[in-house]
């Protein structure tokens, strides 16, 4: 049950310099979102040669509503409409683009995501999205990232542990995936994570293996029914044992292993899904994707404004250490990504909370709501 | 270059329910005190006793200052006084309450170390000291383990890796050590870390083999001079070779490898260590541990009332969220710790800081103290 929830980790740090300039400049106000657009100014007249090109291609790609330009040309991925690469690619990056509008639409005005476009080195690379210190979330970031190369040792050890039938010698692969967390301000409003991800790996003989992964979870028990019962109405569609599967997989996944309770609430979880056929997973990961918003921002929407106090956000800010304990001991994308020599590390702990706390022994007061929420972590419990 | 760093790891939570009822008791301040001599109230008669049985024996162990009953029992202890296992435990046990009253002293009169005393099943315990939320330490934590049993797979195969030669079966093993982490509140006020241990093993063949390990390393730059000076005297009168070889193993091992940076400024470090003599690493380790206080309360004297801002108090939250990172990723003694079964983790985790911060891309202005530091951190220098 391996993942590699973090594609970026392959990322060296190549950033658009203007991005990294819209970073640093303290004013990072309305204005910026200006700047942001301009951004991208550098590869404004070749994005419109591409499009032009496109135009005259098998199928036209509108990339007008994206946070940045595709990582792959974007004649190339007109060319190859019908490739699941492209089919992937244009599906995250839409994921991304909907969800950072919806996010930044519940939140103050002049507070936007900043977009980081970098490109590896050894081919492919992401579009970083963060939302730091609004008034609603105090940290959300949405990433995409598209690379290929060869696979690294590290990583192959890991698939065949996991059961894979790998070759011998070098392995070209594709990988492409969005992932998201978002850390709200508000306790009273839970924190959603979510990954999905395709890749492919080329064997000697050139035929090709292929698999999906991905999940949805939440952190905090409030709306919990609202969020499992929307996705399962998303995995109903496919299959009709999908939803207890990968929500069963999800609980013992987010688990952390010393403290004996899992890190939040869960939701769906699945790796290595490589039946009925790619087009039929691709079509379920969609739904996943598709039900990230009306699973979370409802809930949003219902709490953002809620009263809380000093309890409530030491609570949240106690959980988040737990979430960063997941994260940093037991995820192996994480840690796996972080191994890897010349990883792009800001894009892979962009999940980090802008403020997490320790207590020593904290344990909340019998049959607070705070214990009833640790009973269920311990013991995962059925939300629909 | 493995270090089994918190020796907690092996410890069931078998803790003094006084000292449990003394933590949850809101209203911990000096009259807690008094309860927490009281405490040890439930081993008082049999204390007594032990006592009087010591006077009996060879040599008479005052424990009187100790922030609890040791681990080992004290007519035992008494019994086997030139035993390096019975030195080194007194060794932890005066260095954890001086370092422990030593701390106090700079704190407010109300603010003082709660003392949870554990044991574990499967043969010795441990003393963990935790001050939280003082108005001059945010988070402090001493704590010393005696313990042993059998070497878990895990442990066998991480000193093999580093060339340790072990026999095959079961390796009944001992371990001994003090391990400190302090987050003072004030930014200006150094976070330090010590840790000294002795371990040993019995071969089948009924030889033992034993070395120890160690270390004091300092996380601001602020008078590391002041503080190296002082671990280099300790170190001179054993070796004059040792202060510059564990000066850089210290700077080798504290590295934060996905930023190519050190958590700190370092100190010394070392681990294996078995010559000249038994004797003589002792009195070095001794010498180390003795070198804790001078090298750090001065510099809680000198800066606890200094004035400083926001941005001070940010950046040094933003230092702590990199020492969660080297701790929860890197420190093979955590990792391993948190994975073996049935570990005491809130003596192993007591080291994170009660807050810490996480922001995207954060860079300090160019020339600012800050970014003088990351530099330090990036290449180590020569404070000597």
């Amino acid at each position: 049950m391996v993942l590699i929830q973090n594609l970026h980790f392959l990322g060296r740090q190549a950033i658009n310099s203007l991005a990294v300039f819209q970073h640093f400049c303290k004013n990072k106000k309305t204005r910026l979102r200006y700047v942001g657009i301009m951004v991208l100014g550098s590869g404004m007249a070749v994005y419109s040669a591409t499009k032009h090109k496109a135009h005259m291609a098998k199928k036209v790609i509108d990339t007008s509503t994206f946070m940045a330009e595709p990582i792959s040309n974007v004649s190339k991925l007109s060319e190859n409409s019908n490739d699941m690469k492209t089919k992937m690619e244009l599906l995250i990056m839409r994921i991304q683009a909907e969800f950072c509008r919806a996010l930044e639409a519940e939140e103050d005005e002049e507070t936007k995501f900043i977009v980081d476009r970098w490109e590896r080195k050894e081919g492919g690379g992401g579009i970083t999205c963060v939302m730091q210190d609004g008034r609603i979330f105090e940290k959300a970031g949405v990433n995409v990232s598209v690379v290929e190369g060869h696979l690294p040792p590290g990583a192959v050890q890991q698939m065949r542990a996991r059961g894979k039938v790998l070759q011998e010698g070098p392995l070209p692969f594709f990988a492409a995936g969005v992932s998201s967390v978002i850390h709200p301000r508000n306790p009273m409003v839970p924190t959603i994570h979510f990954n999905y991800r395709y890749f492919e790996i080329q064997n000697a003989d050139g035929t090709k293996q292929w698999w999906f992964g991905g999940g949805t979870d939440l952190l905090n028990e409030e709306d919990s029914k609202h969020f499992h019962h929307t996705l399962k109405k998303a995995c109903d569609k496919h299959d009709k044992k999908y939803y207890q599967q990968f929500k069963t997989w999800c609980d013992d996944y987010f688990f952390i292993k010393h403290r004996g309770e899992r890190r939040g609430v869960g939701g769906i979880f699945f790796d290595d899904l490589d039946t009925p056929s790619q087009e039929k997973v691709f079509k379920f990961v969609t739904s996943c994707a598709d039900a990230v918003i009306p699973s979370y921002i409802p809930l949003v929407k219902k709490h953002k404004d809620d009263a809380y106090g000093y309890h409530e956000r030491q609570w949240q800010l106690l959980r988040r250490g737990r979430y960063v304990e997941f994260n940093l001991i037991y995820d192996r994308g994480t840690k796996f990504g972080l191994y890897t020599p010349g990883a792009r590390f800001e894009s892979i702990l962009m999940s980090l909370p802008l403020n997490a706390r320790w207590e020593y022994m904290h344990s909340p007061s019998p049959e607070s709501k705070e214990w009833k929420l640790l009973e269920v972590l311990k013991n995962p419990k059925d939300w629909v």
